[in-house]
């Protein structure tokens, strides 16, 4: 081997293949199982990553590319919506949003107190109960065709309340374990943003681009509207990130946003593939964060079992009680796809470390229960949907 | 603003929006003035880049995501091209190739010598002036919808003679430029297998998959077969990059290798979103690199200029000396074709400055030739294709 420059780019290259190797034989062996093909993905990150073989460390260019990957999801199922649509379900989202963010956040924080943990880690653990994470659950509605049903509907409404409240109650956990306290100035700002920021896309901002706009036009050598669609999803994602919401909920909008030019344009077709080619490497990477390490003694992998069955119950009875005006399969349906805590609670359980707040072992019990709800709903919920 | 953990995220987020909203603007503004849409790109990475505003640093994800605009970019070419077609063009490819190397490298490593360097600086600068980036050229030619031309085929056969040369040449120079001086077995063994990569697939290797293999059946939601496409061309790229050739020679292969299968397969359209969203990374990012500080003494920039004609006269010349058997409008489309240096001089250049064997006047100059020989190509390339 010769001592080349291009060394750094052969090792990402070589990465960016091993992920895609692996999520496709995942994918494949999964399906001949008639089990959901991304959890085969995320099996396949686990076994390639740090828990098992330890061929691929995840490393900042495979978490851009994981973080694209979901960016890329919420984006198609954002085209795959209509504004109309989503106004027509009523309040059902409002109360599963705000019951499902209510019951698990009282039900972590109750659980740390009666462990004699401090209020601020208290706090810490009800927030990383509520942050649900959309992703996996929106996978599983394309890939059992059921993304335009009420639901599904109901479901997407519904992340974007939660995830407001998931930031506001973040903002408060991290201001509790901090020396300064909660800046309540900044994040009623914060807060009046966000919700800005959403209301002006559903309350009208997709109007601006109904009328075949110039941007929209002629890219590069195809002259496909590809470009000028990407460039609108990334903004609004990076701009959501940048205002503390998930990244997700921005490209959401923003596929809302382009979707009001989907009669003229195929924009769905153009972003297919780039909906193909990244989000395999958010579901590998999911598996990779698995730490086997740190459950490995009886105490640590009994708090896990314990907070996985709190954080499945609560956010379930929370988004259930919501959705009781649905019907009994649909409110099913919904309060299951609300239980997966995906990436989202992994960023939490990140920000706690950082603050101090959580320990080693409170961290990969959060690690673990996020994979774990994320992991145990596809089966679950296909099994809801097929009835 | 909130301390959340999810803030480097939204700074990659923004800078991939920026990029491509430069890009996008850079295109159109040239486009508008009839110039070639990729100079607009280059441009407006170099007013985004720390040369002018600043507002967009070259970072890791960026160079990943600049790395697989140009592999993809390459593997498209691939695609393009049929193996029967590429032997069909007899042996010009091969005289272009060598020609093309032995005269800058000759050129360059007799200025330094006349300017008074050691051998070992001497033989860096003639690798500087070796390498040839087919990026640019081939964007070029698809853009004007002349990459089945036999001037076409010659340059790409070319550009993987001319890489092995370099790599050759490259890792000479290393060795000189290190005590323990040149490994001739290791430099050998590199060759051989370089050789052997490039033999394999050109003399029977694509006919492995010429017979719908399973792999490139049923990729995840979308029925396509995108994914295994992609498996391929990174697979290639990454090995090409470890046995020290260029990524793009790789991605090349894995698309002349992937096109056997295409009568059966819409893999084009399917790539092409790819193919549209990567490479104004590429483009971008060569414009990012332009350093205007180092440049701004009169003497570096009198060095710059007696450089950078160099590069240009003696791969213009060799290029065109191989190519004589072609008729003069093709053999003045190669010789053109071959003249940027791109992102290839630019690694070169790093290269030398990490062995230190090229200081910090010497990496500006060659990086200021390598973009010149690129962006002066473009104009010229299509004024003589329209003859």
């Amino acid at each position: 081997m010769l001592p080349l420059a291009a060394a750094p780019v052969a090792d990402v290259l070589t990465d960016l293949f091993l992920v895609l190797l692996a999520a496709k034989i995942g994918d494949e062996i999964f399906k001949r199982l008639h089990q959901p093909a991304l959890i085969g993905e995320i099996t396949a990150g686990a076994i390639i990553g740090p828990a098992v073989l330890g061929i691929v460390e995840p490393s900042e260019p495979l978490e851009v590319f994981a973080e694209l990957g979901v960016v890329f999801l919420l984006f198609w199922v954002g085209l795959e919506t209509r504004l109309s649509d989503m106004l027509e379900v009523g309040r059902a989202p409002l109360l599963v949003g705000i019951l499902g963010v209510i019951f698990p956040f009282a039900g972590g924080a109750g659980l740390a107190l009666a462990l004699g943990e401090d209020s601020a880690t208290a706090v810490f653990l009800g927030v990383a109960l509520v942050a649900t994470s959309v992703g996996i659950t929106s996978a599983v509605l394309i890939e059992l065709g059921v993304l335009g049903g009420k639901a599904a509907r109901t479901i997407l409404g519904a992340a974007v309340i939660d995830d407001i409240l998931a930031m506001l109650l973040l903002a408060v956990a991290v201001g509790l374990g901090q020396d300064e306290g909660v800046d309540v100035p900044a994040l009623l700002t914060t807060v009046a943003m966000a919700v800005a920021f959403v209301a002006f896309f559903t309350l009208g901002g997709t109007r601006l681009f109904a009328h075949r706009p110039r941007i929209l036009h002629s890219p590069r050598f195809s002259e496909s509207p590809l470009l000028p669609a990407v460039i609108i999803c990334l903004g609004l994602a990076a701009f959501a990130a940048h205002i503390g919401l998930a990244a997700i909920i921005g490209a959401f909008l923003a596929g809302m946003v382009v979707a009001e030019t989907k009669e003229q344009h195929p924009i769905e077709e153009e972003v297919e593939p780039l909906y193909a080619f990244f989000p395999p490497f958010f579901f590998v990477f999911i598996g990779m964060e698995v730490e086997l390490a740190e459950l490995a003694d009886v105490e640590t992998l009994g708090l896990l079992a314990g907070v996985t069955a709190l954080a499945f119950v609560t956010k379930y009875a929370g988004a259930r009680l919501g959705a009781r005006d649905l019907s009994a399969r649909d409110a099913n349906v919904v309060a299951l796809g609300m239980v997966p805590r995906g990436e989202v609670g992994i960023i939490v359980a990140g920000i706690g470390a950082t603050a101090g707040v959580v320990d080693e072992q409170l961290f990969a019990v959060i690690v673990g229960m996020s994979i774990l709800t994320t992991v145990v709903i596809p089966p679950l919920l296909r099994r809801a949907l097929r009835e």
